[in-house]
């Protein structure tokens, strides 16, 4: 997403069959096409309810021919700001992700793969860091750049630079086994695991972390909060566990205040996983009452008997 | 658009006034919001037929460091297609644009722009190559190696690379000259300018050009062809310079030619100029009929009283 952008931008055609039985049949795949309205966006991301998609076109890049992967430990979230801004600035155009998790993650991490490094205490904030590009020795010196001035700065504590694909892969592994790390937390005082409650905002840099210390502060013992994400896309993920197996009312309380939370700061509440069932009752959080209504006509429309995944979205 | 994407993919949010006053506000500039249907998507490129865009945030890219342009001589369309394959190759990221105009237009330039070089001749083709990136040594790098390749296996006649910003200007002015350059042929014993029909199409990349030298071989005397366009995002723009004051009917003809040669390719009668009043009549080349429904009643329930740009697009 950070490297080549929205799906919106990539899709070229689609077909896509209507609730009547017609096919929409769109399916040129032309990056360039201003002949009338640009139907296929509508079904992006509708989650199945405007039309079945059964075919798409989508404009891929070639394989990178040089990946590198680094990761980073932060002592505070101005710091990690700070490190996105310098990659940004020397990494330019390589740059393909940057991601972040907080000490609560790397402690769980900590737990299910020993001897990490950098050490994955419960403590600071840690970085992922992706380049791809055409040029394996120029992408190199770029990151030895990199590497050398947030090193001469102090702005990282510690770090490692992947010195091969098994590396790189292991260095991903951390990022995306956070869920699964939460999801591993035992009850307490009970014999399962305990219920992870997962959210998905995106929010604006100015106070894109804000609302994990304010969460932490609000929740009652037992409720843990881990934050990550896509610090690129300005896209933060939230686990909620509940070890304490609090009461329903309690739990939907916190639930509120970060959906308010996320309006209130200009956020979305949700970057990519959509609107679902779970979310039907907070999309007017992050659209209008205009949009809303838009939406409904444009339901209506194309799903006049409500046969497409019926419950969805609105 | 060859680096940087579509404006579907980079507009992040818009302003809209409908038909009936309400205001769709939708101005949160967040890169990720999977918050209900897409609605921008459907006002972007709708030539104000769907409502009135007021406002927009855009993700714009952060201003290159370093730019280079350089400018070909190839013998035939084939060589320029190679031309590509190896910039993309070898340029990769930073590659930022790929044009080409053929000789018929060069001829034309060197009418207006003596001492051009390489040679503007009416023969042959002239590719435009820029790169824009954040290292400018890496950048010159990629380029001379580049460069070097393309000299030694002799795939191209003659080349220059721009020394400073003003001889980048002067390359670029040559492609953007074209449509003026064409617009000056003198009409053929007459006092004034040549009419000159414009063209915007986007073909497959296996017969991008194929359809310049089949209108050589049907137009009449004075009826001439100019060939030019963006190769990487597969647009090709023709300009027919009608120096004989041809009858219309005789004109008309051509232009059917070429939107049903469009349309059987698989092309897009119009890439980037939209349908207007122009190319209504001829929508139904590059969109199904239920397409083409399917924006007649999305125009009924956003304007149903036919209120906004009556009678375009549709």
């Amino acid at each position: 997403m950070l490297r080549y952008g929205s799906l919106h931008g990539n899709t070229l055609g689609i077909e896509v069959v209507l609730a009547d039985g017609r096919i929409l049949n769109d399916m040129r795949a032309l990056r360039k096409d201003n002949t009338g309205y640009d139907l296929k966006q509508l079904f992006i991301g509708s989650e199945g309810t405007l039309g079945v998609i059964t075919a798409a076109a989508i404009a891929v890049v070639p394989k990178p021919n040089s990946v590198n992967v680094a990761c980073f430990k932060v002592s505070n979230f101005g710091g990690v700001q700070e490190l996105f801004s310098q990659a940004r600035g020397a990494l330019g155009e390589i740059l393909s992700a940057f991601e972040f998790w907080d000490g609560q993650c790397g402690g769980v991490l900590a737990e299910h793969h020993p001897n990490l490094f950098p050490d994955s205490s419960n403590s600071g904030f840690f970085v992922l860091v992706e380049t791809a590009g055409s040029n394996a020795e120029h992408d190199t010196d770029k990151l030895t750049t990199f590497l050398e001035s947030i090193m001469t700065e102090g702005l990282v504590e510690d770090g490692v630079l992947a010195q091969d694909q098994r590396q790189q892969n292991d260095l991903w592994a951390r990022r995306e086994g956070i869920p699964e790390a939460c999801s591993k937390q035992p009850q307490i005082g009970g014999k399962g695991f305990s219920q992870v409650h997962k959210f998905d905002i995106s929010l604006p840099a100015n106070c894109y972390y804000d609302l994990v210390p304010l969460l932490r502060g609000k929740c009652p013992e037992g409720l843990k909060v881990f934050g990550f994400g896509h610090v690129g896309d300005g896209n933060l993920h939230v686990n909620l566990v509940d070890c304490a197996g609090l009461p329903k009312e309690q739990i939907e309380g916190i639930f509120q205040f970060i959906f308010d939370w996320t309006a209130e700061n200009g956020g979305s509440v949700s970057a990519e996983h959509g609107i679902g069932q779970a979310k039907r009752d907070v999309l007017h959080l992050s659209k209008s009452s205009t949009a809303i209504d838009l939406m409904k006509s444009f339901k209506t429309l194309l799903d006049p008997n409500g046969i497409l995944n019926p419950g969805k979205v609105l």
